[in-house]
Order: structure tokens, then C-alpha cells, then sequence
């Protein structure tokens, strides 16, 4: 691998298409490996991480150093750094991927055919993945493990700030797949901080990368979805609706609301707007927004809103469209379900909704109607997430509807192919 | 919608954006339509296309005399033919579809959390699908009919060899949408011949088009997989292989060798490589193409089969590359199972590859480890069809790993979401 730092573009080109090239290479024995070969190669990753802490520490303090230097805010500062306790978690990160089930192999569906044949849809891995992320350096450990279970090469991208951290990790799972016998090119670092790499990954490395996950704000994942010539697993943002039908029990509006709004403002599950059903403005409305408010979350309401809770500032047309990412909660009055679902067809995300109602015949035209990856009903939209719904671990949440839909854990980075077994038979 | 047949490109651009926006706004009715009013639809469509069989066979008649003073070939021309049988064949297969088990709301997978959640993945609309075709007019009831029963909408981009009949199908399949109360938009026809309106479908149609599948020759489908900015679902070819184990039985091994070869050469599951274990060539080689060649195919060996068959002609390196979709085939001597997986693995379309053996470590590996769509055992290859696997009918075959791979069915043209029921859950 070239180690120069300093690349025109024609070799930046030029290195990305090699590590194209090592990727599909280093896929095939991936696919096939046996499911303890990958699991020890990520015990030993793991091992790696917690045995080289004060070198991946040492790299690190580089990195704040830098980021001091250029005057990185508070907190991507606080994104970037690393310590005793957060490179511990991400050995376990590692570990806990290693106890999940394997899911290369695995029989998806089976059936028999008249004519005596059997067959199966069994999942393979997809081959080779992308992963372009910003300063967090643990998508490095986290994003390369969770690829290797699934049996892909992967090709990691991470932002400029964490360079030297996330190469120290990236030495540790290299030592991993070393250990193991597995090929090193397995889990391959950019090692360039040109914006040109981006550009050649975008463009598919000759037919060498299957799938492009971005992990960052959305400018970066608005760029690798109107760019990339090959598939994306993303969310653009996560503007997702929490609806009170007026059958709602009192206290769980209340309860759900503010989790789902409070709990973390900046994650895509949040809860960015309300819809409150006009038959509950006087039962739960001004209940649920009190207890918001108390919470420390500014209000933004209709006129319909403001005049049941004063204190509540304007929400304009843009408010409906805006994924805040912080204590800031856009409130509305609808008519019914109907109207919500309605209101949620045209300003939704496709992310996450949630319903909050006892009413069985609201809940399920909330569950059929809406075109969202997630729906929820009677719990937080904060569910939305791979860890919450069992999946052991995630890659990120997709709003597409292609492939992967809602949380992209391991089963999800794999594909699918048909084993079909017979006695001697030929087609009429 | 425009009726002039010549348009400027803008005219074009427009005409083509005014059909997805339309086929967005029908997806979503469309999308929760209740199975028995997409049924109802697709049984008038049957109807209709019997009732008005003298109409369909007056606009054919126009396309036949187009298409033989176009200097047609006879091939051309007999794809192009429909006739009374051709037409109540295109009926029984809408009706085969209304058939099916409506897709739309199945629960492909259910589990509960220790918290309590119950979490559903059902399926889905994809939601507005785009089909390129050539000039086989019946792919307009086909596609039309399967799109519209995985709740789709969908956009039919026929050749212009075909457009007259193209436009009377359609005009059945628009009055069963009609008569069952449908969105009309749900199945639309490009009403303009010109390859810009093609353009404008690989574009995306701002949007508003979510998966293409191209149906017709390798120039269309290579067009559409190198230029289009949406998915695609397609193979290129398929370059099939056979390949017979030491341990296959003889009669088998002949059988399926025919079958696999000349049942018909003209389809994507027909075989264009046998490759014979070099153990078995005293036992296995002649006997398989001697049947071979006296069904009238012609054979392209190695300088190994050569020497043991000396009528076969020699097979260049650009044979191990060709799909010759005739009766040609191009046979070599491999060293084993793992010489047969190598091979396959450098020239294959990654389409179907079958094996002949009774050695059960051989089918093992040879399943394991190739990565083709539809891997066979003892069964010929002209079994991968969506109809022979029990999907009741499919759009085509994919080669692609993401979403679709092998037959494209009604479940292959869904999504999915998550709908999650709790009973006051908050995220701690």
C-alpha cells in the first residue's frame, strides 16, 4: 500500500483502485471462511484494541492536538477523544459482534416442489462495503467488525480529524485478522485524507464496491446519495412524528413524549414534531407540552397550539420540515389519524413514527398507511435503533427501501443465494 | 396525457416527468389497496384482453406489417405475433397472478423483546417501478399485471416495433383498473417512441422511479446497467455452466447435459459450459457428447476433449466467455471439483451453475462456494425460473446482490417495514 500522504489526483486514482482491487480479492476466502475463523479474528481484534490502549491513546492525543489547533467546537472535540473506558467499550463492541449468530449460510427459506426438488434461499455476504464516516474514530472498530461477521471486505474512510486514531485501531483489527489466518486486505483503511478518495469510492472502485454506507451529518450522507453510482445504505435525517390520538391513556403520552423527544435530542430517532389530536387538545395536550417545557424543551406550535399553551413560540411552514437535533419540539393539532397520517405523508423523513392511542382501529391505519421504515405504537420513537431491536449491533439506519430498511445489522449486510437439489431431473 | 407522437427532447423531458409524478401519486393508493380490489382488477384485465381480442389483433396487424416492411427478421416477427392462443395465454397468466398470495402486510418475521415489544417486518410496496422492454407485446400484460399485485405502480416502456399492440394490452389492463375503482396512473405506457424517453427512466424521473428492470437483449440491459442512477434488476447473460463430477451418474449426467443444453438454447438457464472431471473423461465424456451431438449441438472442447472427441471443434479463451444462446456448447477437462468452482468463478455470469455428482463432499463445496444466484444439484439448469421455483411468475432473472437476486417475483418486488407494538415503553 502506498504510504506517501501527499497524492495527486491521478495517484489518489490510482491507490483506490488498488484497494478495489485487494478488496474483491481478499472477499472470496471472506465468504467462505468458517464462522469461528471470523469470530476469533474479532476475539483477537478485541484483545488487540485493550492490549495497544496507550498506543491508540498516544495516536489520539495527536489528533485533540490538532483539533485544538484548528479550533474543533467542544464537542466534536469531545467526539474525537478517546480514554481507558471508550476504547473498553469498543473491545466489547468488538466481542459482542463475535457472540452473534453467523449469519453466512444461513437457510432463509425452504421449500419442495412438485417435481421433487428442493430448494433454499440461504444468505451470502454482499462483497465488498464502504464505509465513509466523519471524526467519531470507534465507527473504525465498530464498522469493520460488524462487515467481517457478515463475511464482506470492507473499505474504510474515516474524516481527517481522526486520522492518527483511527489508524492505531485500524493496526489492532489488522493484528486480529492476522491472528486468525484471515487476509489482511479484509479490512482496509484510506490511508489519504484527500476529498478525491471520496470521489473514486463514489464512483464504485471499477465495479469493486457493492454497497456505500455513510456515517456523518447530513451534508456528507447528501453527497454520497446524489453521487454514488453504487447502492447506498443511509438516512438522510430522521424527522419522525410522534402522533396522540385522543384515545391515549394520560400518562403514557406524557411519558412517551418526553422520551421520545428528551431522552437524547441528538440521535435520528428523536422525535422532532407532535401531532396532538384536536379531540384531545383539552384532555392531553397541555399536559404533555408542560411536562415537555419542564423538561427544558422549547415548544413551536400552530395558532391552534398557542392559544391552549401561550408560551408556545410560532411554528412556521419550515418547522414542519426540520430536524432539529436538539431540545426543540414542533407541535400541531390534526384531526384525527387521518390528518396525522396525512401531515406525516408530506413532511416525513421515512424514518420513524410513533402512535400513541388505545383506539386498535386508529393504531392499525397509523401501521398500514404510513410508508415509514419504523412504525411505532405505545412506545418511545428512541426504539428505533439495531441494539433495541435485538439485532446485536448496526451499521447505521437506512430510509431507502431498497435491500436494508430501518436498522443495517449483520443479516442485513448479506445477500442471498438459491441452493436447489434434485434426483436426476430435467425440465419438460 | 400528450397524444402527439413527435416531441423535441424537452417535450420529452416533461412528458416522462408528468408519467412519474403520476405513478407516484397512484403508488399510494395503490400501496393500500385490499387484495381483493387488486384481484378484481386483474381479473377484468383478463377479461377485457379476451373480449377485445379482435381490437388487440388489429393494432398487431398494423405492428406486423410495420415490422415486415421494416425488413424484420423472421424471429423478430414471430416474437412480435399474437394470435387468439397467444392472447388467452396473456389472460391466464393475469389470472395465475391474481392467484398468487398477495404480498403487501405478510409478516416475513416476528419477534418479542425481554422489554416487552413485540416487533413485526412486513412487507411492503417497492412503490413505482420502471420496465424497458423490446418488442415481445405480451410483457405488457405481464409486468403490468405482477407489478400491480405487489402493489406498485408502474411506468411500461415498450419498443416501438410493438407499439400498437402495446397500446391496445394496455388498454385492457386500464379498464380492469377502472372497473375495480384503481388508480388509472397505476399502470402507465410511454405514449412516445423516442429512445429520450428511455433516457429520462434511467435518469429516475426526479425520484419518482424506484427500481428499473430492463427486459430484452444484452445492448439493452448493458445500456441500462452502465447509464441508470436508480437500481437495477437484470442480468446481463448467462453464461451457465455444468459440470460433472467423477462420481455422477452416467445416465444422469447425460440427461442433464441434454436437458441443460438443448431444451431451449435461446434462455438465459440454458447451459453454454460443461466442464467434466478429467477422472471421468474415459467413463463420462464421450457418452455426454455423443447425446450431445446427436441432438444437434455443436461442440467446442479443449485440446483434452479434443483428443477423446475429435469432432469437436476447438474452444478459443473467448468461448469460456460467451453466452452463444444456440446450440453450441464449449466443454473442458477440469481437475476436480475445485478446478470446476475456479474456473466458474473467472467466467461465469454468476447466473446458475449446476453439478452432477453423488459425491456429497463435492456438492458441499461446489454450493458453498460459488456465487451465483442459482446453484443446482442433479437437476438441470433450465430450472431457474420464477415459475419451476413455485413464484408463479416473474419479471426476469437478477444477477445483483442487492434486494432481488435469481427470479424476480411478486415478493421480490416488495419492501418491507418494522411495526412495533409496546404498552408504554420509554428507552432508559
Amino acid at each position: 500500500m502506498l504510504k506517501a500522504h501527499k497524492h495527486t489526483g491521478e495517484n489518489v486514482a490510482a491507490l483506490m483502485a488498488d484497494l478495489g482491487a485487494r478488496a474483491r480479492a481478499a472477499a472470496r476466502p471472506l465468504a467462505v471462511a468458517a464462522p469461528e475463523t471470523k469470530n476469533a479474528a474479532l476475539l483477537a481484534m478485541a484483545e488487540a484494541l485493550v492490549a495497544r490502549e496507550g498506543e491508540i491513546l498516544a495516536a489520539n492525543a495527536k489528533d485533540m492536538e490538532k483539533g485544538r489547533a484548528a479550533g474543533l467546537s467542544a464537542s466534536l472535540i469531545d467526539r474525537l477523544k478517546l480514554d481507558g473506558q471508550r476504547i473498553a467499550a469498543m473491545a466489547d463492541g468488538i466481542r459482542a459482534i463475535a457472540g452473534l449468530d453467523d449469519p453466512v449460510g444461513s437457510v432463509i427459506a425452504e421449500w419442495d416442489r412438485p417435481n421433487g426438488l428442493h430448494i433454499e434461499r440461504v444468505r451470502t455476504p454482499l462483497g465488498v462495503i464502504g464505509v465513509i464516516y466523519e471524526s467519531r474514530p470507534n465507527v473504525t472498530a465498530d464498522a469493520g467488525a460488524l462487515c467481517l461477521k457478515a463475511g464482506n471486505a470492507v473499505i474504510l474512510r474515516g474524516g481527517s480529524d481522526s486520522a492518527h486514531s483511527s489508524a492505531a485501531i485500524h493496526a489492532c483489527l489488522v493484528e486480529g485478522l492476522q491472528k486468525a489466518g484471515l487476509p489482511e486486505d479484509a479490512i482496509q483503511r484510506v490511508p489519504v485524507t484527500d476529498r478525491a478518495a471520496v470521489g473514486e469510492m463514489l464512483k464504485g472502485l471499477n465495479g469493486n464496491l457493492d454497497v456505500i454506507v455513510p456515517r456523518g451529518g447530513k451534508s456528507l450522507v447528501e453527497r454520497v446519495q446524489s453521487e454514488a453510482r453504487v447502492p447506498v445504505f443511509a438516512h438522510l435525517e430522521g424527522i419522525c412524528h410522534l402522533y396522540i390520538d385522543k384515545s391515549a391513556k394520560l400518562d403514557m403520552a406524557v411519558s412517551i413524549a418526553v422520551n421520545a423527544k428528551m431522552r437524547r435530542t441528538g440521535i435520528c430517532g428523536a422525535a422532532e414534531t407532535l401531532l396532538v389530536d384536536r379531540t384531545a387538545a383539552d384532555t392531553h395536550l397541555v399536559l404533555v407540552l408542560e411536562a415537555l417545557a419542564a423538561a427544558g424543551c422549547e415548544i413551536r406550535g400552530d395558532e391552534a397550539v398557542h392559544a391552549r399553551f401561550p408560551s408556545a413560540k410560532p411554528a412556521s411552514e419550515e418547522d414542519w420540515h426540520t430536524e432539529y437535533l436538539d431540545a426543540i419540539i414542533s407541535v400541531k393539532l390534526v384531526e384525527g389519524v387521518a390528518d396525522a397520517i396525512s401531515h406525516i405523508e408530506t413532511y416525513s423523513s421515512h424514518h420513524t413514527e410513533g402512535i400513541v392511542a388505545e383506539d386498535a382501529a386508529a393504531v392499525e391505519r397509523f401501521f398500514n398507511e404510513i410508508d415509514s421504515a419504523i412504525l411505532l405504537h405505545n412506545a418511545s420513537t428512541q426504539f428505533a435503533d439495531g441494539g433495541e431491536f435485538g439485532m446485536g449491533a448496526e451499521i447505521g439506519i437506512a430510509t431507502g427501501k431498497m435491500h436494508a430498511r430501518g436498522p443495517v445489522g449483520v443479516e442485513q449486510l448479506t445477500s442471498f443465494k438459491y441452493r436447489v437439489r434434485g434426483t436426476g431431473q430435467t425440465r419438460p
